[in-house]
């Protein structure tokens, strides 16, 4: 087999075999094809697409190029979830203890990443304490035990995808469906979890734009998924907005735990409420999705949901002060307002933008070496569709720095867009992709 | 400016500026851009295509990237003569004394080059004692008095081609009209002559396998040509069988020296009348092509042409004896004869076929270091339409490896097809392509 004529095939709009996608991923990662033929390659596959089968393959072959992470020790049917990435999004700190309190297992691998804010990870830092770097044994005792752990991810996951996706970014192939889902996939099923509920973000804040390329990744991954024997759902939720009003590590925390105590932003609850019923249904937690939601919206009112947040906390070595009193949580030395200038309501305000203004003030990583200010963030007062009024808070800028803290409050007053009342409501789920849906 | 930018925008189907282009290709020739982002740019380019002004300013800035070659120092107007490759194809020999002999000045670059025999330099050197490194004086001396000159080219010609086709070559994105055309001009375009004559082969033989794709490459030619300010036609020729009788070196100069002496085969007579009348009128030396055939007819009934050649084999130090006794010329020891094993007509033979034969018995390079058997070679005794008896000869193997030879013969019995006669005429020249043709 030579790389010239999968380049050339490919080129001229031909489905690549089983037998060629690994031979190219291998001899990749190996280091025995050169850059400059699987750059070629990718621009090839991005313009000419791939098939569905080809997509399950080239996710395979990334799949097998690195570790996976046996789960067969944790006991019970164990559903994952994985979002592909929004502006506030803390929906793991939540729905964590929510489905592990309802009975699910939850063994989550979590990331730090490059992002407006930090990743769960960098998050859960923010309670004094608290380990992610949990040993194999301790991780698994954890959930047998409590029902909930979460640690880094360890092992060398899926290589291959690591120096494709490092080659894509800089030879503009990043944003190809079938790259994409075969990217994301080839990491998620390197766990090994019985089941995927997957949050495709949508609009402003997240990586796709529109609804029709949302849809058409859900679908890959969905396929992808449950052709390598995992059940596999995705929900398409809106991202115009962040989700909740926190931005920021310490921020978010301090707004999941609140949504824990049952007392959480309208659209975080039902996204966690979304998404937990689907994974419950998938671990036969729930035989429907009414009754799975029946039993969420419980353990968040009879405050078992919290009690498991705690649990959780305690069992990784936090300080659970931290939860009991938020008031402990990093905090920056300055506040400020951003008020609007106007009557009317909020018709807008660009998600990316306002992630941007976060990652400004020192919430998240522009460089793997960046140091995270834990406090800093932003927390809106208003969301989109509320009514304001001429001189009352839009939202509160925290940092350390107050010029930067000052440029941000400028930056969002153009950022949230005020004026007439929005005619279309605004939707926070917008479809549930499943098989063969 | 940003390489990735330059890339998503050809990803995207949208025309590159100059100052674009320019970046890569300069970048590129630097070692500024690494492989890896030009290989993904060449098949964006591939798949989107070029328009006819991006091509032109390719060439540009493949052309400016290296050394140019000044014939000011000439007098009169200087019209280059390019070909496409051909198997059999030995014009330049034949066409630089007629033209030559027709007042026109002849200055020819001309090349070694990997293929199925060598290149004008290789066929030359089958007359001993002739010299083809010139020094810049002598080159131009020659031309000035005895109107012809052929030396190997020195400089360093567009290295930003001879990189990119170098890329090119190893990530399958050679075969696109823009990309060949701007390849083959930027170089030509080197040389300081006021017109170009391009010969287009088109069959079997030839690197454009079809007229479509033969006629837009011409186009593409003559465009970027006139463009650059040089009078540029393109005649698009047959190549589906070798051109005259002889394949290889000192057999095809054996050929030209007897086309100069007015006895040459007619297509190959056919092919430098035609090529030769558009030379002398882009060089003033006729107003119509009639007149321009006329004149170089009468050169070689005249024995002009013949002797404007002796002129020039001694004027670059050959032995002028070669030229009037061919027989001296470099033999081979074993000349072994094609028989027809039937009745009928030559159908068909693939020049492609015929010329890898000549290349096994030794007249071409399969790689740079290849040594060259001047001898070796192919003479057909039928061309296609000719009519053949069972046991007539078809052609003569050349050979100095006996085993080599009777190889040939047998796949040469192969490769000539014989059976009923053709129903269509063939023809030499399918059409001449001009500034706005």
């Amino acid at each position: 087999m030579r790389m010239y004529d999968i380049i050339k095939k490919k080129r001229d709009g031909f489905e690549l075999t089983k037998e060629e996608i690994e031979f190219f991923v291998e001899g990749y990662t190996k280091g025995d094809i050169p850059d400059y033929q699987i750059s070629a390659l990718l621009m090839a596959i991005f313009l000419n697409k791939m098939t569905k089968r080809e997509t399950v393959d080239l996710t395979k072959a990334m799949l097998d190029s690195g570790d996976k992470i046996d789960l067969s020790n944790i006991e019970g049917i164990k559903v994952d979830k994985h979002s592909t990435g929004g502006v506030g999004d803390k929906t793991t700190l939540v729905l964590g203890p929510m489905v592990a309190a309802c009975g699910l297992p939850v063994a989550k691998m979590s990331g730090r990443g490059l992002g407006h804010t930090g990743g769960t990870l960098d998050k859960l830092e923010s309670i004094k304490g608290l380990r992610i770097e949990l040993s194999k044994e301790e991780f698994t005792r954890n959930v047998n035990n409590i029902n909930i752990a979460v640690c880094g991810q360890t092992g060398d996951i899926a290589p291959a995808d690591k120096k494709l996706y490092a080659l894509r970014d800089v030879t503009a192939t990043v944003d190809n469906i079938s790259l994409i889902a075969s990217s994301i996939m080839s990491k998620k099923l390197a766990v090994g979890s019985d089941g995927i509920v997957l949050d495709v973000k949508v609009g402003s804040g997240a990586f796709m734009k529109d609804f029709d390329n949302a849809y058409k990744l859900a679908e890959e991954m969905v396929d992808i998924g449950n052709s390598m024997g995992r059940k596999t759902v995705a929900v398409i939720s809106n991202m115009d907005e962040p989700l909740g009003y926190a931005v920021g590590n310490a921020l978010e925390v301090k707004e999941a735990i609140e949504t824990l105590r049952n007392n959480g932003p309208e659209d975080l609850v039902e996204l966690c409420l979304t998404l937990g019923s689907h994974m419950l249904v998938i671990g036969n937690k729930a035989k429907y999705l009414d009754e799975a939601r029946e039993k969420l919206v419980d353990v968040l009112e009879s405050g078992k949901a919290y009690e498991k947040f705690i649990e959780f906390v305690e069992a990784q070595g936090g300080d659970v002060n931290y939860v009991k009193n938020t008031s402990l949580l990093p905090q920056a030395e300055y506040v400020l307002e951003v008020k609007s200038d106007e009557d009317g309501y909020v018709q807008s305000m660009n998600a990316e933008e306002v992630g941007k203004c976060a990652l400004f003030l020192g919430a998240g990583r522009e460089t793997k070496e960046s140091e995270i200010d834990l406090s800093a963030g932003i927390v809106l007062a208003k969301k989109v569709d509320d009514k304001v009024s001429k001189g009352e808070v839009l939202a509160y800028v925290h940092s350390n720095d107050k010029g930067k803290g000052e440029e941000i409050v400028r930056r969002l007053k153009d950022i949230i867009k005020i004026g007439d009342k929005n005619k279309d409501e605004k939707k926070l789920i917008f479809t549930i992709v499943k098989k063969n849906s």
